[in-house]
């Protein structure tokens, strides 16, 4: 039996019901996310501990990842080794942080140290760095551990893996962050990190049915990351909950910002906040919509609106309408930009032999030769203006909201759906968080909540509220 | 007999004049600098060839480099090899730019295909990366070619090379451009990369008797160089002449800034320009310099004055009392910015074990890891008051003008030199550009021209003028 109370989008504290893994169905309302952070009190006090957790994550990894393969490597060995040292520290009353003890998976473009990195890339076969990247240090600091490198699609842009969507075989998990989607989708893990540099965080979340957070641009440092496009790569967590992404997020964000990257402090996770008004955005991804999407996007929006929020959107407003057209613009200025600025890392991997690479990597680079330095320059004129345009909305509304995909996963293996929906907020560089909360064909779909720059918190606080809103 | 009428900055036609390699005096109305881009037209009319030209070098590398040690390794047969077609290339009339056919020595921290990278630190002993950066990738396209690697400190940061001032072999050629700068200043070769997050360009060339230019931040893509601190690295270029200098930014250039940089363009060689105001600055360098370099650099600053410019200083007028002030607060400022960014790349060496890297290396590290987050935001916020302030006087004056170190280099290998005169204008990312028209104990002194932000085209048109009229 399903308790409705327990499931409001923050604070569930069941582990996942009775759930028959050869009949995997996708409902928004029954939990299967596994969180973390609001069993630490129970770490405290004796009642569970991070070893008991672990081998209940180990358990689902045992009766599930045979069929979705998110991991390209498990460090089982060690990770019973930090989970026993995190439950040490909570019986001796030293817990490091909120997140001592979390088994974290991390996206395989990321160096982890004496694990393998791989980047789904035979150049990188059986490479292991002999450093953490910075927010694998943070993480460790903190008392989290490495459960697992997730499989990402080639350097986090070409090949897709074999991950498999876990409530449809037959169907992606999304890219680039598969692996680190699936996981925490289908209750294996509590967060994994992932990256994003058009859509690779906020749609694998969609279609996976997890939570995921794209900060604010630069506001996580990418240092051990393998780099894509400088102006457009983000660090983002995928999590169980608002709350676990939350406190993985403040973690890493205590490092300080990439230079240049904004000063935020990430504090208490942030209260609901009922929003006044917000922006009902369809963008470019709204014709790749399939009908039932569309409806559910749009239910979803009215039950907000019965809240007593108003939704400003293209067909009452000017301004949004304005903008929606902005947005349709900046599709092929985000490829100008991607390839542009990609180029560098991605020929240095076809230096090591073309036949190493897979074909999306040799187009990026074909595009980008071809790109006048003027096409680059015009893409980054229109970001600007882009830019511009939401900012001057800031007193308008509270956020947007628009789909995180544009509809549940779709069939095949090979590629990894649309990122039309993820690119705007990339591009923009400003705070989006996909809230698992629709569904379609019986498979996940995200609603995806998006702030104005630099308002990350704000960004959560009315995400937390939506959920509930919608969960309720 | 040396022909004054042929000293003029940019025009040196000559070769060497009878130099006595075994008493290396410096003189810098003495032509020992080795031009390129002034030998085109004879490239083009026969009268000479980049084979020839490579052929000079050579003989000057079998004299001076024994003694001197600027390269860790020289690539001679690639190098004719390349010359050859270059050669082929001018016949045919076809010549690929304005440095088709220019040897180019490589500092050591920038990846170059096939050829050893190995940083001056034993984690890379023999690494031969198997891409070009993208510098040399624009170099290669441009008939440019690598006639070796050029001595460089640790990581640019750390331990010291080898290589002996040119002349005076009991001192330091600065750092971390070392080799790349005793390479041009003893005429063995047109032009180096280099780079720059302290003083590493603008030392080593005051110290060595060569130009160099620092550019606007994020001017040239840095790709596949060694990053150290994201805010502060800049790539720059060691040479024979202004012209030089700018021809090899000018190919470079065009790749397009680094994402976020500067969309400035690099076009034709600027005219000379006559300032009509100009700052003179102390900086913390002064109370460091010695007395025979502060009266050289007063010295220079009246010959220019004679010529009807008008300069500004901290005792006549109060907004630039002010500025000194704040420049003297940047120091200690820089080395935090620099310490909190540099760790990761840092942290990455440390990892592959404590004794392969060099003391310095670990101060830095334990410098980052005790800095408190607001100490480095503080830093931030210092660095972004004298950007505001530099801006507001530009109106007022054309640029500015102070020493390029702390007087001629200083005795001793081990320690590089002081940074002070080198850090201001690496924290405001403007450009500065080192002139080789000063000389104090009978060695090199630059004078150094510093600009307004993205001003890079003007810096040189004015520093062109001064350079005449300091050594006409």
């Amino acid at each position: 039996v399903i308790c409705r109370c327990l499931l409001r989008a923050d604070l569930i504290m069941t582990e996942r019901v009775s759930l028959d893994s050869e009949t995997l169905v996708y409902d928004p309302k029954v939990p299967v996310l596994r969180q973390f952070v609001d069993y630490v009190a129970r770490f405290h006090d004796g009642g569970d501990s991070p070893r008991q957790y672990l081998e209940r994550c180990l358990e689902k990894i045992e009766s599930l990842e045979p069929k979705i393969g998110a991991f390209v490597h498990l460090d089982i060995e060690g990770a019973r080794y930090a989970a026993d040292e995190a439950t040490a520290r909570y019986r001796a009353g030293r817990s490091a942080s909120q997140i001592d003890g979390m088994p974290i998976g991390i996206k395989d473009i990321i160096a982890t140290r004496g694990l393998p990195t791989e980047m789904n890339s035979p150049i990188f076969a059986g490479f292991r760095p002999r450093r953490d990247a910075a927010a694998v240090v943070a993480l460790r600091n903190a008392g989290a551990f490495v459960l697992g490198k997730t499989v990402t699609t080639e350097f986090a842009c070409g090949r897709s893996g074999p991950t498999k969507n876990p409530f449809d075989e037959t169907r992606t998990p999304g890219g680039s962050s598969s692996g680190s989607a699936a996981a925490v989708g289908v209750g294996i893990l509590p967060a994994a990190l992932g990256t994003q540099t058009q859509a690779s965080l906020i749609r694998p979340a969609s279609y996976c049915g997890a939570y995921a957070f794209k900060p604010s641009h630069r506001l996580l440092r990418v240092d051990g990351i393998a780099p894509l496009a400088q102006s457009l790569d983000h660090l983002g967590v995928i999590g169980a909950s608002l709350r676990d992404i939350w406190e993985v997020t403040r973690v890493i964000a205590a490092l300080g910002p990439e230079p240049g990257g904004p000063a935020i402090s990430i504090g208490e996770f942030p209260a609901p906040a009922r929003p006044r008004r917000l922006i009902r955005l369809e963008t470019e991804g709204w014709c790749e919509t399939d009908p039932v999407s569309r409806e559910e996007f749009d239910r979803a929006l009215a039950t907000i609106a019965q809240g007593g929020i108003e939704i400003l959107d293209r067909y009452r407003d000017p301004r949004i309408a304005e903008l929606e057209t902005q947005i349709e613009l900046t599709g092929r200025a985000a490829l100008d930009i991607f390839a542009h600025e990609a180029q560098w890392p991605l020929r240095a991997y076809l230096d090591c032999g073309a036949d190493l690479v897979g074909e999306r990597i040799k187009e990026l680079v074909a595009i980008a030769e071809k790109l006048p330095r003027r096409a680059y320059e015009r893409a980054l004129s229109l970001r600007a203006s882009l830019r511009n345009s939401v900012a001057a909305l800031s007193g308008v509304a509270d956020g947007f909201l628009s789909l995180a995909s544009s509809g549940p996963a779709p069939k095949g293996l090979t590629h990894t759906g649309s990122r039309s929906y993820g690119v705007p907020w990339t591009m923009l560089g400003a705070p989006s968080i996909a809230l698992p909360v629709l569904t379609a064909e019986r498979l996940p779909l995200g609603l995806q909540v998006m702030g104005f720059s630099e308002a990350d918190s704000a960004t959560f606080a009315i995400s937390r509220w939506i959920a509930t809103t919608l969960m309720d």
